[in-house]
């Protein structure tokens, strides 16, 4: 792609796009406000599956009915380490950020709390709010189911969501230790990615609707996409169904697409976020032992292997330094979704 | 490997071989209990390298003088839903037989908990663990580092432990759903088993000394094991190394093997358990979604994919009805343990 191919935006006009394009279909002020948090993220750490890609999802979800655009979050207290947030029907965003705070003070009281979220719209990457945790210097873990795209390990049919999961670890003076990915063996956006570009997918991402497998995207959305790591990350995404669903009183990914009924919308359902305070464990030794965990990054990088997050940051630095480049297509298609 | 080179036992014989090897060489009563008892549940399951075979493992980290024989584990409380437990250098088992109890009911007064098991020498699967925390009604994971065995994706030199993670899920009345597996892309055991058998190991295990791919199992010993998955296998073997390392205030996989300086030996370090009360969230509610849960694990198995323990839950029920098979070698080793 040539540069003309681009069109460069400061964060400040991928914000304002984000702003008018979720304000027009119709979605609530403070919605607007969380939403565009996730979207611009996305577009900084050039995450291009979670960027201002997913406005077009968004817009897609808020079409169809799904989201209730001006849902207030209601926060409820059902255990001393436990938190519930129901979101109400709305995006997922606004309902963790109602519940952040109580969940920081509930991990800081008891050593280790999590919070379930219920009955939300889910379209965006974890790892901002795993980010989110570890600022308040907690150890985080996060998971929710999607729709059920992917087929278990041994078998043939969707049962599993793409149910990411992400981590998150406080670095003092540094960003966090975070990785966050599907267990199907890539994102579905990727795949559709793949779709829009007319590229084919490598094997091992996906079945066709026969259970053969394929390297054509479409074939593998309207078939089944398959977890990484084979049996390993099946058993993941069975763990991840189980404790962002049922243990949350929320759907399972096989329920979220029956809820959906065909109209092609985000997955609405349930996710956990769990918060551990290195403190619990370590009262006033937690500085010594986090500092020690600096030994086990360093013996990675200076091998020269990554960190996971190591591009998103460096993309970071650079978007927050000169903007970003969205290709001209997709641009042309945001502009669109203002008419 | 026909009939006659194998050894049928019962598991009563296995419990009283264990029993007697352990003492032996030294181990305290209380300790030989813990351990058979992990040992004759590895056997009993058809675990092969958890099973008897492990007794050799255990009487030369015993030889070495590496674990205190003796420990009394000390049980610490210190937050309302955190626990540590003190292994004071004896075997895992013992510590988290003292610590469960509290685990258990800082978990349903929570609705979440935690426990840190520090100071233990560690060489057992974590799956008798999480089935005893799942016997209580909870939702658990568990995981520990071991020995830097392991190199990180894109790395060539050890970093990880196979750093083993495990999960749980009690079923009303069924076997609990329970994975364990390695962060490793197999357990060192499997490894260890073929260089015993003579046998090339499949490529993806392991890198030689230099770096690069072997199927020799001796040179991935003594080179490095690989993750499984990529990178999505080691960052969350990463994070085992953080949350049940300098999170609980333990070692990480290199500070385990640098402490073993070259023994040999089982690893020492630390092993974090959490445990999730289902009615925490639920209420009186619990009951209805544990049981919506049925339907995804007969959504898997409905199409012919296996649940990740089913073997070793069938294994059970025939071992219990008919006894094992030891295969006469090993047989032979162990009775030489004795004399």
């Amino acid at each position: 792609m040539t540069e003309d191919d681009r069109v460069a935006m400061t964060l400040d006009e991928v914000a304002a796009l984000s702003r008018a394009i979720l304000t027009k279909h119709g979605l609530a002020p403070d919605h607007v406000e969380a939403v565009t948090r996730t979207i611009v993220a996305g577009e900084r750490d050039e995450c291009a599956s979670h960027g201002v890609y997913r406005l077009i999802v968004c817009v897609n979800t808020l079409k169809k009915g799904v989201v209730v655009t001006d849902a207030v979050p209601q926060v409820q207290d059902c255990a001393p380490a436990l938190l519930r947030v129901d979101a109400r029907g709305g995006f997922a965003q606004l309902a963790f950020e109602a519940g952040l705070p109580q969940l920081v003070a509930k991990a800081k009281r008891n050593g280790i709390a999590a919070m379930g979220i219920n009955h939300c719209v889910h379209f965006a990457a974890l790892w901002p709010e795993v980010e989110a945790v570890t600022a308040h210097g907690l150890v985080a873990l996060a998971c929710t189911p999607s729709h059920a795209w992917v087929a278990p390990a041994g078998g043939i049919r969707p049962v599993f969501g793409t149910n990411p999961i992400a981590f998150g670890w406080p670095r003092p003076g540094a960003h966090p230790f975070v990785f966050d990915f599907a267990t199907s063996a890539v994102a579905r956006g990727e795949i559709e990615l793949h779709r829009r570009a007319g590229k084919p997918i490598p094997e091992g991402w996906g079945i066709d609707a026969e259970g053969q497998p394929t390297t054509d995207a479409a074939a593998a959305l309207a078939g089944a996409m398959l977890t990484f790591g084979g049996h390993k990350g099946s058993a993941l995404s069975t763990m991840v169904e189980l404790i962002a669903g049922p243990l949350i009183g929320d759907l399972t990914s096989a329920e979220s697409l029956a809820v959906d009924a065909g109209t092609g919308s985000s997955p609405v359902g349930g996710e956990l976020v769990l918060a551990i305070d290195p403190a619990g464990f370590l009262g006033d030794a937690a500085g010594e032992h986090i500092a020690r965990a600096e030994a086990l990054f360093a013996n990675i990088t200076g091998q020269g292997a990554r960190l996971p997050s190591q591009r998103r940051f460096e993309a970071r630095l650079r978007s927050e330094a000169n903007g970003v480049r969205i290709p001209r297509a997709l641009h042309d298609d945001l502009q669109a979704l203002l008419d």
